[in-house]
C-alpha cells in the first residue's frame, strides 16, 4: 500500500487556505450532525517519525468544536496500562455515542513497538493482529465509525526534515527510548508496517494513506476523507432506517431443538454440613496461598458467576473471598447499565473492570447478561445478541492471551428450590430487600431463560473459558464445589506454566 | 491521641461471631438506606504496619453490599499520578451520591511517605495540611460523610507480629521501597503521627483510634464506629428538612452596592489589522517555543475563559493554539454538566480535567460557572455559591501550590455589541447553530449577570491566581491581549523560578 504512493502532491498556500475555510464550516456542520445522530467515531493517526503529525492533527483539530472530540496522545504505557492486555487502554478510551476519539498514534503504534521487544515470536504478532482484528469489528458492528489514516513520508523526506530539525534547533519532543529504533529504521519497518496496514484493511475499517511530504496537502486530504467517511455513515444510517421502516418485522426465533443441557443436570447433589466445614476451611487455606502465588507471578485471574435468581451467587463469592487479601481481589456486582454505560458499546463496562495482573476478578452477574436479560427482555435486536457470542469468545479469547484465567460457573437450582427461596426471603425481614417484582417476572419466563442459559453455555464453553455448571439445590455442596474448581484450575494453569 | 490509648482491649471468638452476626444485618439496613437518601460516604483506613488493616477491611468488606463500594489501595503513584498534585488521584476518585469509597490506606500515608523524602521543609508540610484541610472541608460541605479510622497498635504488638510473619513464611506482601523506614520506624514516626491526626482531627471530619492488638475487637468497633456515623448523618439530614420546611424561605439577596469593577471598564479599545496580524504572528511564535520550556520544566498551565455570550472566547483561544503542539495543550470546554457529573462534588469534574505536569489546560468556561450561571439561574442554593468563591480559591490555590500558572480572562463586550453580534450570528447560515433561544434568555438577565461578575471578579482574584479582563468590542484588540497576558505570564513564571 505504501510503495506505489505519489508524494509529490502539494497544494499551494493561497489555495489551501482558501479550501479550508469552506471545509472548516462544512466539517463544523458533519460534526454536529454526527452529534445529533449519536454516531460515536473513531479516528486514528498513524505514520512515519517526522510525518508532520502533531502539526497536522493540531490543524485538523482547529476544524472541529472542542465540545465534541478527545485528543488521546499514546505513548509508553504507564505502570497500570502494562498490568493490563494491550488493548484496555483503548477500549477504555473509546468514544460515547456522538463524540470523536482521535488517536494521536495508537494499538498499531503499540503493536509495532512490542513486537519489535526481546523474545517476541511471530506468532506474538499473528496473536496482537486478530485481537486487533476483534476489538475492531465489534466497534464497528457496535455502529461505531473508525477512520484510520497513515501519514505517508519519502525516506529522502524524513531524512531531510531530521536534518532541519537539527538546523533550527527547535526543541525536538523528547523521544522515548523504545521508539530510537523506528525512529531511524525507515528500510526495516517499510515491509513490516506495509504488511500490517495489508492486513488490517478492512471494509468497515479501511486504511487511507496521506500523501504527507506536503503538509498542506495532507491537511485537506485528512479533512475530506474523514468528512466524506461521516457522510457515507449517515447516509447508511438513514437508509437503515428506511429500509427498517418498510420490511416486516422479522423477530421470529426458531424455537430451540437442540436437546438441552441443563435439563440433564440433577442439582440435588448434597453435602453434610461436617464436610461443608471441614472442606472449606480446607480451600479457604488454599486460596489464601493460592492469591500471592498468582500475584508473585502477575496472572490475573477472571471469575464469572451467573445463575438462577437465588441460586446463591452471593454466598459463594462470600465464602471465596473470606480469608483473600482485598487488596488482590475485587468482586464486581453487575446491574442495569447507567446513562453513561449505556452511550458506549456493551463490553465497555467490563473491560473497565477486568483486573491487574496478579489480582482476582470476581464477577457478580456478568457480560453474560448480553446473552440473558438483555435476549430474554428485548433489551437488544436479535443481530445483536446473536452476534454477542462471537463476540464474547474473542473478549475473553483476548484476555486469555494476556494470560488471563477465565473460570466461569452457571449456579442451577431447579424451580421449586427458587420457589422455596423466594418464600423464604419474604418471610425474613433482613432479607426481604433481595426478592423483588422483579424476581417474580423473570421466573415466569423461566424457559426462555433456560433455553437462553442452555444456547450460552454451547456457544460459549471454549478451551481458554469453560463453563462449569455447579449444581446448587444444597448451599453447602455448591459452595464447595465452586471452591474446589477454582483451587483446582488455578493449581493446574500453574503447573501447566511451570510455576508450580 | 496515640499515646494513651488502652491496648489491651479484646473479644473472644464465640462473643465476637455472635455480635458480628447481628451488626452484618444493621449495617446491610443502614448501607441500603444511605444509597437511597443519595449519601456518598468515604471511608479512611489508616495505620501502622501490620496493624492488621488488610484482614481487617476484607473482614468489614464482607458486611457490605459489593454493589455500593469501591476499595482503593494507595500504593506509590504512577506516572500519571506524578504528573498532578498529590490529591488528585483522591478527588477523581470520591464516591457518587449514594455510594461508599473505601481507601485501604489514603492521602494521609501519601503525606507521611512525601514528608519523609529529601529536600522537604515543614513548610511544605504545612502547605500540605492545609491543602488537605480544604480537600475534606470542600467534601463535607458538600454533603459528603467522611470517616476516618486510625488502626493502633503498640511497638511490641508490632515487633511481635514481625517475628510471627518471618517464622510462618506466609508470602508477605511486597513492601515498596519507600515504605521501609516507615516499616521500621515505629519511635521515629509516632509523634509525626499524633502531630498529623491533631491538625486534621475536625468535627465534621473526625478521627477515631481504633485499638487493633485485637483483630475481632477492631472489627467490631470499626463496624459500631461507621454505623453510628451514617445514622447520625441520615438523622442530620432528616432534620434539616424538617427545619426547612418549617423556615420561612430567607433566599433574599441584598443587592451589590459596591460600585462595578466592569461598569467601570470600556470594552472598545482596538487595533488595526496590520498590526493585529503582525502581533499574532509575533506571539504565536512565542507561545510555541514556550510550550517547550513548560513542557521540559515540567510546569503546568491553566487558562480560564469567562465572559458574555458572543464575547469571543472560542476564538480568542484558536488563536493561542493555532500553532501549539496538540501533545502538549488540551481545550475543555464546560457545558452542563451530565447525570455522572452531577452525582458528585461539583469541583469532581473539574479535577478531572486539570492538565498534567508540562501541559496547557484551557478552559471554555469553568468551575467558575457554580457563580455565575449556577448562580443566577438558581441551579443550586445561596449557600452553595456563596461558599463557591473560598472553595475555589481553595482550588486554585492547591493547584498553585503544585507550580501550576493560573491564567483567568474575563472577556468583557457591552451590551450593544453583543446583540450586534447575535443577529450576526442570525444572519449567517454556518453560524446560525451557535445561537440559541437560550442566549437571548441570559441576555435578559444582563444585571444580574454582571452582579455576579463582579463579585466573582472582586473575591476570586487572588496573587496565585489574578483575573484579567480582556475589552473585547474589538476582536483584534481581545485576542492580542489575551496573547500577551499569556505569554508575559509564562515568562514571568519561568524568570521568577529561575528557569529563564
Amino acid at each position: 500500500m505504501l510503495e506505489n504512493v505519489d508524494l509529490s502532491k502539494s497544494l499551494p498556500k493561497d489555495e489551501y487556505k482558501k479550501i479550508m475555510d469552506d471545509l472548516k464550516i462544512r466539517m463544523g456542520e458533519l460534526q454536529r450532525k454526527a452529534w445529533k445522530m449519536n454516531i460515536p467515531i473513531i479516528i486514528v493517526f498513524e505514520g512515519w517519525h517526522a510525518s508532520g503529525m502533531s502539526e497536522i492533527i493540531n490543524r485538523f483539530l482547529l476544524t472541529l468544536s472542542p465540545m465534541g472530540f478527545n485528543l488521546y496522545t499514546t505513548g509508553r504505557p504507564c505502570y497500570q496500562e502494562e498490568q493490563k492486555p494491550l488493548l484496555w487502554r483503548f477500549w477504555t478510551k473509546i468514544p460515547q455515542n456522538g463524540r470523536i476519539a482521535i488517536f494521536d498514534r495508537s494499538w498499531y503504534r503499540r503493536i509495532i513497538i512490542e513486537n519489535n521487544k526481546k523474545g517476541k515470536t511471530d506468532k506474538d504478532m499473528q496473536r496482537c493482529l486478530s485481537n486487533l482484528t476483534y476489538f475492531e469489528r465489534q466497534l464497528t458492528d457496535g455502529g461505531y465509525l473508525m477512520i484510520k489514516l497513515f501519514l505517508h513520508i519519502s525516506k529522502e523526506e524524513q531524512d531531510n526534515r531530521y536534518l532541519e530539525m537539527k538546523k533550527t534547533g527547535i526543541p525536538q519532543f523528547i523521544i522515548e527510548e523504545e521508539e530510537r529504533d523506528y525512529l531511524k529504521g525507515y528500510d526495516k519497518y517499510l515491509p513490516l508496517i506495509e504488511g500490517i496496514l495489508e492486513k488490517t484493511d478492512r471494509s468497515s475499517a479501511p486504511w487511507t494513506i496521506i500523501e504527507s511530504d506536503d503538509k498542506n496537502f495532507a491537511t485537506v486530504k485528512i479533512l475530506a476523507k474523514v468528512m466524506e467517511s461521516i457522510e457515507y455513515k449517515i447516509q447508511d444510517i438513514e437508509n437503515k432506517t428506511l429500509m427498517e421502516k418498510n420490511q416486516e418485522k422479522d423477530d421470529c426465533i426458531i424455537p430451540n431443538i437442540d436437546s438441552s443441557i441443563l435439563e440433564k443436570v440433577n442439582p440435588d447433589k448434597s453435602l453434610t454440613h461436617d464436610t461443608y466445614k471441614k472442606e472449606k476451611k480446607k480451600y479457604q487455606k488454599k486460596l489464601k496461598r493460592l492469591q500471592y502465588d498468582l500475584f508473585r507471578n502477575r496472572i490475573p485471574v477472571i471469575i464469572v458467576f451467573e445463575g438462577w435468581d437465588a441460586s446463591g451467587k452471593g454466598g459463594g463469592i462470600r465464602r471465596l473471598v473470606k480469608d483473600l487479601n482485598p487488596r488482590l481481589y475485587q468482586v464486581t456486582s453487575v446491574g442495569v447499565p447507567n446513562q453513561n454505560e449505556l452511550e458506549h458499546h456493551y463490553l465497555w463496562r467490563f473491560y473497565n473492570q477486568i483486573p491487574e495482573a496478579g489480582h482476582i476478578g470476581i464477577f457478580d452477574r456478568s457480560w453474560y447478561g448480553r446473552v440473558l436479560v438483555e435476549r430474554v427482555e428485548n433489551l437488544c435486536n436479535v443481530e445483536e445478541w446473536k452476534r454477542a457470542y462471537r463476540e464474547i469468545n474473542e473478549f475473553e479469547e483476548t484476555l486469555s492471551n494476556y494470560g488471563t484465567i477465565i473460570i466461569k460457573f452457571w449456579l442451577h437450582i431447579d424451580k421449586d428450590e427458587q420457589l422455596k427461596r423466594f418464600k423464604q426471603r419474604e418471610k425474613t425481614e433482613h432479607k426481604q430487600w433481595k426478592i423483588t417484582p422483579d424476581d417474580w417476572r423473570n421466573r415466569e419466563k423461566w424457559n426462555l431463560y433456560l433455553d437462553a442459559a442452555d444456547e450460552m453455555l454451547t456457544k460459549t464453553s471454549t478451551s481458554w473459558a469453560p463453563w462449569t455448571i455447579v449444581e446448587s439445590n444444597d448451599k453447602y455442596y455448591s459452595r464447595i464445589k465452586i471452591m474446589n474448581t477454582v483451587v483446582d484450575s488455578i493449581e493446574k494453569e500453574l503447573r501447566e506454566r511451570g510455576l508450580q
